[in-house]
């Protein structure tokens, strides 16, 4: 792991850092943020998962999350939304190929070689993290955004009690039902639809509920909301099966930062709640 | 005026926006965050001034000021830092020319006919906001980050009693004495450096003080602090003359928009007390 770059911020210590991925067969680059907590004993650490075409800087620049992490002791980790480099296969498109990992693990040509988001979250990143940082790991939990939400979403219904709790911002919570989704899967896991069941938050939800009330924040003026988040759709399944779901219909309120740092302290708070229940 | 784009945040509106400006003789865009207090009454301004290549977005984007001006109810106003545009000159490097307009009227050619930042900030920008938004003009306060910070004590300084209040992140305190205002003074002003000084905070604070306490905050791990920042030419200037002046050294921090925003609740609060006082 070399660290690339470092900031002091509201008195904790953000740090960027490249390794070379076993997983992804690529280097990777992601950031961290220790609060200042972290000088006394060992935190509890909150994934961010971002969407398309985003890095680690997106969060970390303009989410606004540091100031509350800080007061409340709680490290973050913002990975990057997919394998990168030359070797990677890529596409012109800003929502396939690179920055567009979905957090699946491909089976198609030519991705399955690197794209793993999915494995590279749960496993390999959470080991360099243990291994070099004061991250207490068994108390973790997850957030993200669009893509990331739909990630954030999946990988914790996917994997009941790993994370204490789970929130989004605007995510795509059925994506084999939104253009999004449907050309990412077809992409990157094939024609046979059955498939793709694995990665939507819909369908995952009605196999496997989680004990803790999944938080979602959603701008009514969001331009995707319509065509690829619906949110309804999750709560619908969430319904259905007794899933606790808290989503919040925010006025006024489009996909962007603008709109995730407006309620980012209520989901800092949302998760610390759990990680130091 | 036209209108380029608009967001909702933290209750509030962030609107980008373009206009044909005489002063500058070129099309400029700016940005303002008007707090949700405006449906209700007019709110005072606040003006912050960027550093060097920056535009309206940095700050807005990066520094952590919608929660705090939303939650006081503080109209912020972000200009460019330049004239901008093909018709207007520029130079290749990134401390002189567009982006770097250092908030004076140039003297030199090819420069006057465009670079006037400080009549553009005292002048036509607010006679546009007094037209267009809900802001009690006879309420502004003032504050900017490094060359941006040079512009708020310079601006200030220069009209005695037209900000209640005044702050700054990392300014340039000396210009005339460091090599990022001597570059740019002497391309804009000409060789005579005694037409340099009515743009130097320091020697602008021995002639004319304010009945307000000037707020810096200067990391001490800043890369530019010991060559062209020099806070303490500015605190021995106070010193000398009686100007109240509060500078907090913070160790740790650079120069980066993390430090800024770690600090931007307690300059948002600064002003917040003076303008509403």
């Amino acid at each position: 792991m070399e660290t690339v770059s470092e900031w002091t911020c509201f008195g904790g210590d953000l740090s960027v850092h490249d390794h070379d991925s076993e997983t992804l067969d690529c280097s990777m680059r992601f950031a961290v943020f220790e609060p200042p907590q972290t000088s006394e004993e060992p935190v509890p650490v909150l994934w961010y998962l971002s969407g398309l075409t985003c890095t680690w800087a997106n969060v970390m620049e303009k989410g606004g999350l540091q100031r509350k992490a800080s007061e409340l002791g709680v490290m973050i980790v913002a990975p990057d939304t997919s394998p990168r480099g030359d070797k990677v296969p890529d596409d012109e498109a800003y929502d396939f190929g690179q920055g567009a990992g979905f957090y699946l693990t491909a089976t198609e040509k030519p991705w399955e070689k690197h794209f793993r988001m999915d494995q590279y979250i749960m496993e390999e990143l959470p080991s360099i993290i243990r291994s070099n940082f004061a991250a207490d790991m068994r108390r973790q939990s997850i957030f993200g955004h669009s893509m990331g939400g739909h990630g954030a979403l999946t990988l914790a219904l996917k994997n009941p009690g790993h994370f204490r709790s789970v929130s989004a911002f605007s995510p795509i919570v059925a994506p084999t039902q939104v253009p999004w989704g449907q050309k990412a899967f077809k992409g990157y896991l094939g024609d046979d639809e059955a498939a793709w069941k694995a990665y939507d938050a819909c369908e995952l939800v009605r196999k496997q509920q989680l004990d803790t009330t999944i938080l979602i924040d959603q701008g009514e003026d969001d331009q995707f909301l319509d065509e690829q988040l619906k949110p309804r759709l999750f709560e619908e399944a969430c319904r259905e099966v007794g899933q606790p779901l808290a989503i919040r219909m925010r006025p006024g309120y489009d996909h962007s930062y603008y709109f995730i740092s407006t309620f980012m302290d209520d989901h800092i708070m949302h998760h610390a709640k759990a990680l130091y229940g």
